[in-house]
């Protein structure tokens, strides 16, 4: 790993699932970080200390230095600025803006549906018990992954989403079906999305970066 | 306007937010398109020719020659590679991060929340009715504008979001701001948000790309 003056400082969580895709990003990149832990099933995301770094008291933050930057996805953009090689996104325009819609496909369009902050205010607002809760996360997740398999099967992996190399595409698919599997949905049915799954989680950077391998994580 | 060749066709909708977005970056960049009308609340799209363009059967699709784009981020970021000036993001990687995660702030983290398949999927999975779901979305709004609120009053604009031009992140500010008018939404507890949305509004490329002055809105 290389090492970063000043050093890079990320304010995540094992269950975060946007924590794992900046951590899959530095990893791929090789850069050294530290990792602080913001347990935001106990809502220390709202605390006066991480207020003042993330008014949005979501996951995670990246420090650098003064730079305080959050949401994943400009985060990734960030550290692919640091860092260029190896590179995150390809190299031509169009190429680049499919990767980013890919992305963005699970950042933007399935992942926000499922998180704590939703699932309290479908209590809150419709009296929805845990099932039909997890049943509303089931049906975005799957939903996601649906239009990815779509996508996926369209324009075929070569072995990754966009090209031979993991990048910004595949993290956050990766990122969606991980958090499909917290919701005990089978990946059988999106067959592309389930063998970029394992292609990706065959490397060392998506592998050591995965919710379950942090420290706080349940066993299983 | 600047002719581009092949032309770019920008599949929207009057009250599409997203197609705000990317018309309000092309007229930015002074870039010819025209609009071909997918009426999403008539399910248009989901016809089989629109999902030859968009799979996940939202809007906008760009098209440009061979080059299909969708998800109005990437669309903004390719737009911002075809034509370089007046640049819709700032210089310095943190200041392109900041840019980009205020943009997300509204794109990922609040719009998702309210569009016509999480409304048809409050009534379906907890039977709410129209009032509740219009509560849904005034609550997901407001947290989105409070948040760009926070942001933008800790970091004053000057007077854009991001610096002296307007770019991707007021594109997106303005676009939360007009999504909280078809709610009804008072913008006054949000001074900074209201101050960008007056400022940005009296600019001709937003004025133009408004939701209510595209074909087919009605009058007011």
């Amino acid at each position: 790993m290389m090492s970063v003056s000043p050093p890079l400082q990320v304010f995540g969580f094992w269950r975060s699932i946007a924590s794992f895709r900046v951590r899959v990003a530095l990893n791929l990149k090789g850069l050294a970080f530290t990792e602080v832990p913001v347990d935001i099933l106990n809502g220390a995301q709202f605390s006066a200390e991480y207020d003042r770094l993330n008014p949005e008291h979501v996951l995670p933050t990246l420090v650098h230095g003064e730079t305080v930057l959050f949401q994943s996805m400009p985060i990734m953009e960030y550290v692919e600025d640091l860092q260029p090689t190896p590179p995150l996104l390809p190299k031509t325009p169009a190429d680049r803006a499919y990767a980013r819609a890919l992305a963005l496909v699970a950042v933007a369009d399935s992942h926000p549906l499922i998180v704590p902050r939703v699932r309290k205010q479908l209590a809150a607002a419709f009296g929805a018990r845990e099932p039909a809760v997890n049943d509303w996360c089931g049906h975005w997740t799957r939903e996601g992954l649906q239009t990815l398999e779509t996508l996926l099967a369209r324009r075929a992996p070569s072995p990754f989403a966009v090209g031979d190399t993991p990048g910004l595409a595949d993290i956050c698919i990766v990122s969606q079906a991980v958090a499909a599997g917290f919701f005990g949905i089978d990946l059988a049915p999106f067959a592309a999305v389930a063998r970029l799954h394992d292609t990706c989680l065959a490397l060392p950077p998506f592998a050591q970066s995965h919710p379950l391998r942090q420290p706080g994580a349940p066993a299983a």
